[in-house]
């Protein structure tokens, strides 16, 4: 009767909340997309019915269809989780989600998540903000919705932390227009592969040289002079001693 | 021998992570600000002494002395728990608590929480992102370290949502110099005071009526389309079907 969006955070089970890990055992549906960890489905009531909206042929890539299966498992099931990876709220398309479900009269429930865009930079050991070198962080993403691309020039401002989430693929683009809008090509680039270890990676470098870099998705592109961070010494062995 | 630098979230003990309130339930010294609630620090074993800095006469206001407090206490314990709210490493000065007890050669683990510039416009019921309305959001703070201002003109963008951190003070200034560098007095405002329910609270106006709304702090100020957007029906009973 309710359908619970539920921010899944960057990955490791052990950043997700408390109220998430509830909800997980006690679903009687989990509708997850493609960037949910194995490691959180196995949180999963083992009498519950999980579905990969990412994968499921003639699911992915159709949000209309995603939404119908929800407003069709809210009538069926009492506890349904719509489990997104990061924050629901914070790109994910949740707010599509909701309309939809309140439009077919189905109650909602939303329950935030860590995003990625700022457990990223922290778990390579980076601040988004810090004194003296940055007042603010703005986050967008590399491509929009529709494919498009946003324009980079207005973000340009060296006193606020830029992060992009799925700009990889773009980063030639990003960085042309930043430089073009009056950033310096020196400015301190970290790009963090999968924001969570172990599997965590990040490449340092300068704005200059970010279309060059070589760097894969999904990944994190931080830009500003917080990048030149480095301040969580033991990241590597957080996973292992956790749980 | 640790220090766990460790975000509460945004007041609600259930939206803290699985990792945070295990390592409250470990930690032999808990040492919070003001921002953390009452029922997170339940959460905390009953052997642990637990410190109030942001109460503590000669240690509020004094980030140094905070820092030494938390070498010394490093020296004599296995697990201290540094709890701040919402992320340590989005305002919190967190980066300035790691490099003092990196400097002193105490080994630190930073764990993320759920910022409340982005829980609290979920909580409320509006997505910072969506489609067609917004493809990014800037988190700001009204008032710097040093009690300085910012200039809030360069972040006027009608197609990011804008989030400040304690801006209540400062809104009239906010709401002025938005305006002027262009956007509407009809832009959309939401006012989230505490962020956590029962206790939060949203006042919605239009962004040329902000200086004269009736607020207090602490709250999030949110800028943009997105802000006339409510979509967390049922937000005011999520805590009590929580547990």
């Amino acid at each position: 009767m309710t359908v619970h969006l539920v921010g899944a955070g960057p990955g490791d089970p052990q950043l997700l909340t408390l109220r998430a890990a509830r909800l997980l055992e006690r679903a009687q549906v989990v509708v997850h997309d493609r960037l949910v960890s194995r490691e959180i489905l196995q949180l999963v009531g083992p009498l519950a019915r999980v579905i990969d909206v990412g994968k499921t042929p003639g699911l992915s890539h159709s949000q209309s269809r995603i939404n119908e299966l929800l407003v069709s498992l809210a009538r069926e099931h009492e506890v349904v989780v719509r489990l997104k990876g990061g924050d629901p709220f914070v790109f994910g398309r949740g707010g599509e989600e909701c309309e939809a479900l309140h439009a077919a009269g189905v109650a909602v429930q939303v329950v935030p998540g860590i995003t990625s865009a700022l457990a990223g930079p922290l778990l390579a050991g980076v601040p988004v903000t810090h004194r003296g070198l940055s007042h603010g962080v703005t986050i967008v993403t590399g491509t929009t919705v529709h494919g498009a691309g946003i324009d980079f020039r207005a973000l340009a401002n060296a006193d606020i932390t830029l992060v992009v989430l799925m700009g990889v693929r773009r980063r030639a683009i990003l960085a042309a227009e930043l430089q073009e809008a009056g950033l310096s090509p020196e400015t301190a680039v970290a790009v963090i592969e999968r924001a969570s270890p172990p599997q965590q990676r990040t490449v340092r470098c300068r704005l200059g040289d970010l279309a060059d870099a070589k760097v894969t998705s999904p990944a994190v592109i931080m830009i500003g002079a917080v990048a030149s961070l480095e301040l969580n010494g033991e990241r590597d062995t957080a996973i292992a001693m956790g749980a």
